[in-house]
């Protein structure tokens, strides 16, 4: 059980840095209506707001490097997802350090949807 | 109901790093037996492991600084709270920056209890 959540939280992290990085509109697939994101203390409710948010960010290509995945499971079946990493901007000389916790959670078909987001880039 | 949940995230988390700094034994009482730890990557469960972890760590004396403190209501009832700040020990000159998350869970009262917590350390 504790390496099966252990293996969806990594292979949601992969999967969603993949699309952030490579076709962020399809990041829509992972929300849906009820979905919330905190980025940097915007907030911002719903697929729509959300797609339009993490599309419209004022860089065009970035590239997430993944430090650290921890995975526990939540109540209803749920999982929280609590990852730490660097932000790789063209132009960029230094890398902006991350963090990012998700709430997965169930649908059918053995997939996943993000209810809760929150990104902040840490400040050294 | 957004302003009430900040207003929880943010006394939680004043009470979580109030008691870590100055009556660490005294955090068991925010954790049950189902509750769950990721520390720096080493996972622990119950109320008991938790609290023999957190009053284990290497060191005495510690202060938290709190930068930012995000919540968003979770599925349940419960609330997801994302901290990013800094740790302070004695002798250290620089400062830790660390991010940590949990998933509280109402109790009676108006009252909850921690059932998810993840906490690591940022290193830049």
């Amino acid at each position: 059980m504790e390496e099966q959540i252990d293996l969806v939280g990594k292979a949601f992290a992969d999967h969603y840095y993949h699309l952030f990085d490579n076709d962020r509109p399809a990041l829509s697939s992972l929300y849906k209506p009820s979905s919330m994101l905190i980025f940097e203390g915007h907030k911002i409710q719903g697929v729509e707001d959300i797609t339009a948010k993490l599309t419209s960010l004022p860089f065009d290509q970035c590239r997430h490097v993944i430090s650290t995945i921890d995975s526990q499971p939540s109540f209803s079946g749920g999982i929280v997802v609590f990852i730490s990493g660097s932000l790789q901007l063209p132009g960029e000389e230094h890398h902006l350090r991350f963090s990012q916790m998700f709430h997965l959670i169930p649908m059918l078909e053995g997939n996943f949807y993000v209810q809760n987001d929150i990104f902040r880039l840490n400040y050294g």
